[in-house]
């Protein structure tokens, strides 16, 4: 059994909890809270980075895209990052945007204003970050808008780890406040499709304490 | 033909070519300043970073992670994320911890303070900045004692990735005079060895305008 170290806003957990739920492998959830840098956490990861995935045999994978790739070389069902070399470069691509990009631009600076000034520095957050991480997600859905009106899916005509990263980055920025659906008419489509997903339901059913998501967070019809 | 668009300071065009080295894959270098947004080049890579790989048939790769995957998986010879899954995952783990946590801590910082605002900003660079990050190297270079000593290559027996991603992003802080070597016997001994590679030799003689390295830079005996 593998068991996920992870909090529920963290968007690389979020990322390969979706992978799983798609390729239906069983797991647990184990609390952890990276910033508090806990001895035992730090040792499995010096990088006091979530996720860490650990099995009961002692097998520690650390960094969500060594894990994803781990668990879509060693389970068959549904391949996530599949098809021909070019295919799977420019799935990657798109992951890494997502992972980097989206999260540079958007959810790090919503997680640092929203979260973290709250849990630990006891700080409102700078309404002027928020606005520019607001202005820029809305640059991103422009971006995805433009996607998804060439392609079926993020990276092509098949479900990939691409659309299952940049779900896992827009939930977070979703659940806390930064995402303004209006005019992103392909992008609401194919996240409201993604939200029925059974992979997804667990997710957005979740609550970080204190932090409460907007009322359209966890509805299908948004 | 491969054409590689990158610029002589950027650590992650530095292990795509350190990977094309050791496979043997000839390949022609375009110069591209990223931070000027060409508009073909944005027109490529909308994140507007380097490396972009193209070639004579209109493919175009974007992202060093997906690049060097592409690489390892279309060219047979030396393979560089080899193994079982769990040492690949090891392998992908290391590459994270320094495309993205060893940038994020030294080579970023140093490439802003003393490339980015010397030609762009016409600044000073800020002393403070560049003092934290060397004491970040040098707790960077620890962990890599750490490993070398536990470990023949970076990752395990053999020469991964793990080894180029830390080789391109050490030799940019080196460049940068970010690197204080002294106490740490087993990284420097590692990287005098990487030194004479004929893979890193190419890199080791270029220049970039205006910035000069320290004079060991580009010693093999330093």
């Amino acid at each position: 059994m593998w068991h996920l170290h992870q909090f529920p806003l963290c968007p690389f957990s979020r990322k390969v909890r979706l992978l799983m739920g798609e390729k239906g492998v069983a797991y647990s959830l184990v609390r952890e809270n990276p910033w508090e840098q806990r001895d035992e956490f730090v040792q499995m990861n010096p990088a006091a980075r979530t996720p860490v995935m650990t099995d009961d045999k002692g097998l520690v994978l650390v960094d969500s895209v060594a894990i994803c790739e781990y668990i879509d070389e060693t389970v068959e069902k549904n391949p996530m990052i599949s098809g021909t070399a070019a295919y799977r470069a420019e799935i990657r691509r798109l992951v890494a945007w997502f992972d980097q990009h989206f999260y540079g631009d958007v959810t790090g600076p919503l997680l640092h204003e929203r979260m973290m000034k709250r849990l630990i520095h006891r700080q409102p957050p700078d309404a002027s970050i928020l606005r520019e991480a607001m202005r820029r997600a809305n640059g991103h859905l422009d971006y995805i808008d433009y996607l998804i009106d060439h392609r079926a899916w993020m990276a092509g005509s098949t479900m990939t780890l691409a659309d299952l990263a940049a779900a896992a980055q827009i939930s977070v920025a979703d659940y806390l406040g930064g995402i303004d659906w209006k005019g992103h008419e392909q992008s609401k489509a194919w996240y409201a499709m993604f939200k029925s997903r059974p992979s997804f339901r667990p997710l957005l059913s979740e609550r970080m304490e204190v932090i409460s998501p907007p009322e359209h967070y966890e509805l299908v019809d948004f």
